[in-house]
């Protein structure tokens, strides 16, 4: 009979603490977790400390490129990295179903580990609740992450000026479609691959190029259209993005096309989005492409003087189409 | 008809924000958070930065005495306290069902805000996922913390030496047993109510008494019993306990002995458990008891070199009893 999570799992006793001890503390292991207090005491280098969180519900929990795990560390290190801060320490929150398979906990807590060997940051504490059968749908992930400011960290939103460039680290909607047709089935598109990733590399690159960066973020859910509205939201400046210069994978275009999606409102989950002044945006782009996953970055629009507030798309045809931030939800439990 | 939350709420587009600006922001107000990144900006006091964090999945989430908001508030607090930090910044991540009510996600929202200010605390950063019907029962909260150790923060474990004395701060089991009144809808017991409090002004209290203060902790799920076990596992001591001197009120006893519970073994939310030497122990107890959570503070029990590695019980009878961690799970979802 295969091995499960039960309830008393997550009691807080005996079964809880040889969870720990067998499970989380070989695969994460670190000084802080090892001194088995309910808090971990950070080692930290000088420099303002900048705090996080993210739940992860993601469904199917292990997807083409990613699961649960490798996201939930990947999407932590990824809101600090884009803050300009070094991620360093995460905390991971398990909320697990009774019955759920001690292999598939395995199977993510190594993932965890590895994402994290990779991010450069440790899993210094950590929590696990177990709940009754259909009180929760297998497995959530919450990580939260502290990390220190760099001191080339960009100046954020307000320091944007028309005429600055838009800068994208590469294609858009691989995340959202991967899932989607890891959901749903689909088995023709074999290449179809979520873009999970830490971005930190690319955000090193970026604040090395230039100290012309304005703001950086990762376009997860709702997608690069809802992000870009984050920054012109109020502000007295638009965004005007070019489509011929939106690198989107052909197998995602075709899936979106065929379903009815739009790949500027999917989510993506190793992608770096920046706003750079005009004089430092191609040495940004060349900085960019010198790594793996930056290899399409591109300038892919303007931020303008018109149309404060908004963000529009210069379409394929010349036409243009004003982008809000995405309404409904066709793709839920997304990360 | 009802206000409720939908999988649109959760999608970190247009209702999402809208989520965030009318509810979460006016109820947390603080700079950190009116920023409006993914991250926050601390503004830290000099010291180590110590790290915590808890998924609360309680069930009901409106009981006698708290409710989950409270509940995820105090719980993180109260496990940076206990290391002898000083609370500073929470991150707060829900996990909705799709069709919650809105009236009762404010009234969470309300609840958290409140116990922040009362714990002196702010909450900074924040993610809110929406899940379909039956993926999540009700409303799930994560509560990471973040605090900063202060000066006079015990050595831990490691120091407690035989003869030490085991203080505790108040009555146990009254969380547990309210919650299990709360769900099986016993009227009975009218004056059953949790004790969730934040904890914070009873370790001020035992800190400042006495340089001799081992280590602290806030006996929660697994109850006393196992806390203790913890200290103790592995370590070249034992713990005994008085039977006489632990208090327990006396409709938790009643309840607890009408359904089979030890309450030894249930969840406390407001309670401070310490190890301190011998010689400062009566001002422990003193000062705790100059404050309302600390009224019955009493020397429950004494660090033995007998029987390393456990604790056992001295009962009202005379006997002895070996106290284990927790093992099966009465109560789930307690926290």
């Amino acid at each position: 009979m295969e091995k499960t999570i039960t309830l008393a799992h997550g009691n807080g006793g005996k079964l809880t603490h040889e969870l720990i001890s067998s499970l989380f503390l070989p695969a994460f292991r670190n000084p802080a977790l090892e001194a088995g207090a309910d808090s971990a005491l950070l080692e930290l280098p000088p420099g303002r400390v900048v705090f996080t969180t993210d739940s992860h519900v993601v469904t199917p929990l292990f997807f083409p490129g990613g699961d649960i795990g490798k996201l939930a560390v990947n999407g932590t290190v990824n809101d600090l990295a884009v803050m300009g801060a070094r991620p360093l320490y995460l905390s991971c929150g398990f909320i697990i179903e009774d019955g759920f398979a001690f292999s598939e906990l395995e199977r993510v807590t190594r993932s965890m580990a590895e994402a994290a060997r990779e991010a450069g940051v440790q899993i210094v504490t950590g929590d696990t609740k177990v709940v009754e059968k259909g009180a929760v749908d297998g497995l959530f992930v919450n990580t939260s992450g502290v990390g220190v400011l760099r001191s080339d960290a960009p100046a954020g939103v307000a320091s944007i000026r028309p005429g600055d460039a838009v800068i994208l680290s590469g294609t858009i909607g691989d995340h959202g479609m991967a899932i989607y047709a890891g959901r749903e089935g689909i088995e023709l598109q074999t290449s179809l691959q979520s873009d999970c990733a830490a971005i930190t590399p690319l955000v090193e690159l970026a604040l090395s190029a230039s100290a012309g960066i304005r703001v950086m973020r990762d376009p997860t859910r709702g997608g690069l259209a809802t992000t870009l509205n984050e920054f012109t939201s109020r502000r007295p400046f638009g965004i005007e993005l070019d489509e011929r210069a939106l690198p989107v994978r052909e197998e995602v275009r075709g899936v979106c096309e065929l379903l009815g999606f739009d790949p500027l409102f999917v989510a993506n989950e190793g992608k770096l989005v920046l706003i750079a002044s005009p004089d430092s945006a191609e040495a940004v782009v060349e900085a960019l492409r010198g790594h793996a996953l930056g290899r399409e970055a591109a300038i892919i629009g303007r931020v303008t003087e018109r149309a404060p507030g908004r963000v529009y798309l210069r379409t394929l045809v010349g036409g243009e189409r004003i982008l809000d931030m995405l309404t409904g939800d066709m793709l839920p439990r997304i990360c």
